[in-house]
């Protein structure tokens, strides 16, 4: 069954806590520099601090390519730190057409074997098909995002519904092997109680806690609603707790924070 | 001036031809398995078969990130590999929160020092911005794609006016530095035709033609309007032409075709 990886590590851990691993080089504690890889000595000690505590680890691309060739080193050889039953989500927000999007697939779970990889739904289902083929896999779909930019088109009118309502229906009516879930930003909680609502059974995947704003009590409710696994990731809030010596410590005093809070 | 350094390229060698240099690992001529790197040796050889014939060379990151770090050498030693004078592409179609937008627009327009990227515009203008920000770079963002789920969003209907149009709408308002071009698969002939007449200052960028089955004529016709430059861009067609030793000489041949196609 898809997303049973999910579900088993978040009933292991009583957590619905995802962290992000998205190490902004400046960012990272500066004694860690006398370390070959000070990117990947940091995540391992954010992982090691706080692998009981965060049911899932999402590793945003973005923060990775930008080290170029030595960075995609580092995702790797962080994904190989991440405890077996975790679950891992590669946050690279990847659309292209068939032909590309095989070769996306193809890298994310084959070469690199994450559970899940988020994905841009604009260029339509055969953009998604070749994720979808690989069995004990998972997608997330953006259909409303944690940025103001998601009023520019997520949230315009489409003949009486709005267009990210038109892409949670269109993914629901492709979800016929269970492994389409769908990203929703916290800072949108309006529609996340609507979506919760009317789509129970889409896995959601929610940004936006934390130094983005976004209301925990909202997502508490989404998460206690019965109802697909529900996700919520924080990032720089938990990551970046901390800048001394003692950094991985504050990580997890901010993870247990969090997976606290999010019951609500 | 934003896209300038195209319009120069184009008009020097008298050619809107782009052609992607997406090497299929699998596709890529036996005999190069004894070079150390046959990626770079494959992309190496087209380069120096057709540099006087393409004004641009797009690269899609899919056919590179499958490769894993390796891969990402082999890009970034490609780019190397290509004239000054000619336009470079990054086929990458990031999208994300501005944060994370911002790491993206960081690796290919300073790390990587291509000219361009393609970008997803579903999560709206914080996710274009960073990409704006850049002096002297552009960025191409899909509008409406070749393939078949083009359909299923960017063709339906938005109170009047088709999802693709209101992007457009959008890029036109956005783009007071002059530096966003739109993607326009040459498979939607009826919407290529409609987008040159009503936006002919936004630069377009063409893929579609060859192994996609798109309508060379109404590219050509584009391509003959007045208005902002046009790319038209051409992967497996031209870059498979053969398998032999002479793979190269085969490409530039189709190179020369295109290009004289093109002219209409």
């Amino acid at each position: 069954m898809s997303f049973a990886k999910l579900s088993a590590s978040i009933a292991k851990r009583g957590s619905n806590l995802c962290i992000g691993l998205d190490p902004a080089v400046e960012k990272i504690p500066p004694f860690l520099s006398r370390h070959e890889d000070p990117v990947l000595e940091f995540n391992s000690r954010i992982i090691e601090a706080t692998s009981d505590v965060a049911c899932a680890y999402k590793l945003n691309t973005a923060f990775y390519e930008i080290l170029g060739e030595r960075g995609w080193r580092t995702f790797r050889e962080t994904l190989a730190l991440i405890p077996e039953d975790t679950y891992v989500i590669a946050d690279c927000k990847r659309s292209d057409v068939g032909n590309s999007a095989k070769q996306y697939a193809e890298t994310f779970f084959g070469y690199f074997g994450v559970d899940s990889a988020t994905v841009n739904p604009y260029m339509g289902y055969d953009s998604l098909e070749p994720f979808l083929g690989f069995k004990g896999k998972d997608i997330y779909a953006l259909a409303v995002t944690s940025n103001k930019g998601a009023n520019d088109f997520q949230l315009i009118d489409v003949g009486g519904k709005k267009l990210y309502e038109l892409v949670l229906e269109k993914l629901s009516q492709w979800n016929t092997a269970g492994n389409i879930g769908a990203v929703v930003g916290a800072t949108q909680g309006e529609y996340l109680a609507r979506i919760r609502t009317e789509y129970p059974r889409i896995p959601l995947l929610i940004p936006g806690i934390g130094a983005q704003g976004g209301s925990v009590e909202d997502v508490a409710r989404a998460i206690a609603a019965e109802g697909a696994p529900v996700l919520v990731n924080v990032s720089r809030d938990v990551i970046f707790a901390g800048n001394g010596e003692d950094f991985a410590a504050g990580a997890r005093e901010k993870a247990l924070y969090y997976k606290t809070l999010l019951k609500g």
